[in-house]
């Protein structure tokens, strides 16, 4: 493979997680070790900022700026939903490319963005335009397949475990013998975060919190709710909920929209989700009190408690993206390979990107216990080796310090285009 | 003052901390250095547990497991809400305290508890039974009267302002300029924690989130919401909104309640809370997309994000109680004194116990900014100091340790007694 010469653009997309800035960091750092590359790009939300040439100069932050970005949640390029849609928009980032001699294109996101990423790499080889194109898996859903995890996911599991170990100290407290805890977490459509709250449990402590999972890959029903938490409550005293928000009953409707009929005062759906449903459940199917929360955002910002191996491998899939492209590879992502043996290791591997685009990792049925609300021994083999080690976090009077990139602008060479 | 020699009995009550229980250890840890205190028991779940003749040998206990408590969120001996209602109560409590010669009475949590404690001193003095009795100031809502602030507030602040910057770096991170986060933190009657999120912005950056504090002590109206929204996405391009869970209307009425009259499937009121009260308020009446967050009791339980001044005043309150008990103080409180000076340092002082059953310190309205949805540099400089320092705490396995306690019953000495 004959050496390529020219610069980096590197972008960001999809929602963020603590660790996105990790592989931003591991392309900045990596890049400046290859005198094939030239100058090292950002491009401003994703696609959205190459269509609009908006790119800055990477290599012009302080080393202190890149170094932070390890600690640093939010997508510090902005990121993007944008779709590239019609053939305007992949020939507009082609001249783009061309404008300002990218040689080397990394893409930061989930199926999505790995399904553009695929798009662009094969109009350039179309078009014979030398374009190394690598993806970088990042998503707190744990969703993409060929890799073992994704960047990001360890994180968010080590803040909602942290969060169910202590608000259990606290519930455990109360002697009313009747009150239920439940907390809401994200996952739309699988129950990977969800299932991560187990990590909750101390080994042999199989009756720690969290007592009851309910995750989308298991048909709620009312009964068995009741059930459950009547069971735990004459055991624990209290009862620890944890519910991912994309839970489904058996016809394979959301619970909090469909089931519960819940309006707001103008007649919307859905205003609370799935632990208001539950507490609703619980208030009129027993006499119990529950109490909800709801960690939205939080948990995939959550930076002042993630995990290290998870900051670690966002930065080396960073690194590992750089490593292939210049090493003549493209139309693939990076992905986490673990390694055999007694002890956790990853290596970095390489995918297709049409592979990534079209799948979608589930989480595997025979993980979960077959009581249907907790995990067994396999998922807390695969998951707990995430979560472990801190990142080590700088603070200034009393609160994290987080990066804020200058963002030198580099200068337009093409006419304004019109987005969709 | 004549010397009293006897047993300690500590007990909590109310609503836990993230450093409840360092004020227990540092009752215990005190305890041990006075000859005259020959016991050390701890009542599980407040008085109740006083009336139930269930007491624990806190000696007994391992220094690592004392040491732990520090760092453990939750009431470790348990507490309740459990109110001395008849004579009969009262008299129980005496008995107990008698069958197990206990002397010193240490008692931590807010208004009702501190009642409790004055009128068990009270008696105690009627009686002529020789007891101190020192209460011990708990709670994150920051309300209790004389004292300058409660241990518990500065950990649930920094807890907040943390969430509410990472979220922020998180939420600027998607160009869609109509993206408004809402995060819901506790408070039902006054706007301190809601306050607290403030400390989240950098000095010098006034236009850092969030953006807006919606607080109990502003009466909310609809109209300057939409308002002060669509001022602040016009210039930031999203909205960062905290909001109090006790928000009212201006006639005093929860807006999450009686406001949006919001149902749930069977009927009943206020399914959601403040927060999505909100969210529904920007989906009617403006063309925004919004997200809520709820921390609920997460926050009252993040020992993994807890101020260590917050932590080590905790210790000092627990301390101070036994110090005061043994110079032959009683019916008291303990308080913060913040010093004078130009570096913030506190003393401990003592207040009537009368006085603190009695009061609520309210959210000075002077510290409140004139646009009604920020706080001016009074409270930063009154809570900055309370978030300072991080404690140490130790992780097995990616996860926080906390403590546990064996709690080595004491023996009955009693008949068995029948509470409401």
């Amino acid at each position: 493979m004959p050496e390529l010469t020219g610069n980096v653009l590197v972008a960001q997309s999809g929602g963020p997680t603590s660790v996105i800035n990790a592989s931003l960091a591991g392309v900045i750092t990596e890049a400046l070790n290859h005198e094939c590359i030239e100058e090292i790009y950002g491009g401003l939300n994703g696609v959205l900022g190459i269509l609009n040439e908006e790119l800055v100069d990477l290599a012009s932050e302080s080393q202190q700026t890149i170094r932070a970005l390890r600690h640093t949640p939010g997508a510090a390029l902005g990121s993007c939903r944008y779709k590239l849609k019609k053939d305007e928009d992949f020939d507009r980032v082609l001249q783009v490319f061309e404008a300002h001699n990218i040689r080397y294109f990394f893409y930061a996101g989930g199926n999505d963005s790995q399904d553009t990423a695929d798009k662009i790499a094969k109009l350039a080889d179309a078009r014979n335009y030398g374009l190394r194109v690598i993806g970088i898996p990042k998503t707190i859903d744990n969703d993409l397949p060929t890799t073992d995890h994704c960047p990001g996911y360890g994180s968010v599991i080590k803040y909602v475990a942290t969060t169910v170990r202590e608000m259990a100290a606290d519930n455990a407290s109360m002697p009313t013998g009747d009150f239920v805890s439940i907390l809401e977490v994200m996952g739309r459509s699988a129950g990977w975060i969800a299932a991560g709250a187990s990590l909750a449990k101390r080994r042999d402590h199989p009756n720690d919190a969290p007592h009851l999972i309910y995750l989308p890959e298991v048909a709620f029903t009312k009964e068995k709710f009741l059930e459950d938490v009547q069971r735990v409550l004459r055991r624990e005293g209290y009862c620890s909920v944890v519910v991912g928000e994309g839970l489904v009953d058996e016809d394979g409707n959301y619970v909090s929209v469909t089931t519960s009929g819940a309006r707001d005062a103008f007649g919307h759906a859905a205003l609370g989700g799935a632990a208001d449903y539950l507490k609703s459940l619980l208030e009129e199917g027993m006499n119990v009190k529950a109490r909800t929360a709801k960690l939205g955002y939080a948990q995939r910002a959550a930076v002042h408690c993630a995990s290290k191996t998870d900051s670690d491998e966002g930065f080396l899939v960073g690194q590992a993206a750089v490593k292939a492209g210049v090493a003549g590879e493209t139309d693939l992502m990076v992905t986490l390979v673990r390694t055999d043996g007694d002890h956790y290791g990853v290596e970095t591997g390489l995918a297709p990107l049409s592979e990534i685009a079209n799948g979608v990792k589930q989480l595997p049925r025979e993980w979960i216990h077959e009581d249907g609300v907790s995990m067994n021994h396999q998922f807390v083999r695969y998951a707990l080796p995430l979560i472990q080690g801190e990142v080590p976090l700088p603070f200034d009077n009393g609160l994290p310090v987080l990066a804020h990139l200058d963002k030198h602008r580099v200068a337009k060479k093409l006419d304004p285009y019109q987005t969709a």
